[in-house]
């Protein structure tokens, strides 16, 4: 498990004073990017210099109390499926540290080569990081 | 159904050079505003006027294809399932009109007193358009 | 002078309720892609293509009066000046045709290749582009 | 003078490769927001409470290099003038610690009611915070 936070900004509420369900899926993009920080380089350098992403292919959320401007967001990212080319993220985005969390979204990215934009073998250090927050529970 | 269309902006690829799946997620919202433009005053009057909104509790999201700087995004959004304060809505997000669609997205939203932020009762007006556009197939 | 037009979105106001400054500037922005729509393959293909783009040097704005969700937005978009290399767009921003603008902005941006990220030679199509819409008054 | 960081985010770049300069924009109001850290309950609280905010009504910036994907912003804010309801903040928005800076921008804000959208008297703690870092050389 990785914990990402960061506070809701100023421009991220909608016209309802509530942040609207589109960014709280860019919310755990950011903590996706933080979780891969533990790559040489980061999610940065494997994007922009080895031309590797991980593109979404499903997602599922749910999405249980609103955010607001103010608020402080703690995700918390964990890998629940590794397989050979795809895994699965599941992120819980609490307001601070209360429970429930605000939202739980579960996300299967897969490697992607950048040139061709067709799936890919995973390299072996990002397949070392997923593994290491592996929690199939 | 009701068609969204739009062109992919210079602002909206990522550093992958395709969009990212929050924005699609975003692009889906546009939909349903342009959905309720059916209303008098449309979406806008009834968020800031009679504070009543409809924030998603629920998406599931396949993507199959990356949209680029340029696409031609045209959205088809129906109407799947109408409850008694909430809603289904599907949208197909298609290049162009090129098949298979790009993503597919299912959103679950609930009718809510702005207000308090606690679920209430769907106006007739709301649930006049969403009948109008229901197709359960 | 060339005009663009379309809603704010539901998305697009901040937590006081307006629209704030930095989405005004990027409203300018599509106002300048829908300016270059006029030529062959629009913004993205001189971008994407033949990898050519116009970022900004130099920005000047003032701020008038507020942007609401709901509001239409009309930007009227010139050419006030012509260089070999840059050129300088004058945006006025109006909520629908009402006067005094909600906004003014001055944008110089430069031609440059984005391979090199160094300036270059302006294109004929985009020089007459320009010039077509030239008012210097 | 008081510095604000962040990473240029994954889905930040524009098809160009670079940040825009509306994005840019967006970076200082977020380094102003950090500023507004020095007021009891942040800026949140300023808007969301004591429904006081700080629009912007005039804006000058210089942009010197492009900033991308995976670059460290520090901005640098200073208060350049203090007026009876407004004042002039001044950013460099540097790449890491490099200079020059990448972008000067200029930003005159007016203490603003948000319930009526007009200027009103600026907050005595608004005031010291602004006067703790004004810098007018």
């Amino acid at each position: 498990m990785k914990i990402f936070e960061r506070a809701v900004r100023f421009d991220e509420v909608d016209a309802a004073g509530i942040v609207y369900f589109a960014r709280v899926v860019g919310y755990c993009h950011e903590a996706m990017e933080a979780f891969f920080d533990g790559l040489d380089g980061g999610y940065a350098a494997l994007i922009v210099e080895r031309r590797i992403g991980l593109p979404a292919v499903k997602l599922e959320a749910e999405f249980h109390a609103p955010l607001r401007y103010g608020d402080r967001i703690r995700i918390e990212t964990r890998v629940t499926r590794l397989g050979t080319k795809s895994a699965d993220l599941l992120y819980r985005v609490h307001e601070r540290g209360t429970e429930p969390p605000c939202a739980v979204l579960r996300h299967t990215v897969v490697t992607t080569d950048l040139a061709s934009l067709r799936s890919c073998d995973m390299p072996s250090d990002v397949r070392a990081l997923l593994e290491a927050h592996l929690d199939r529970g």
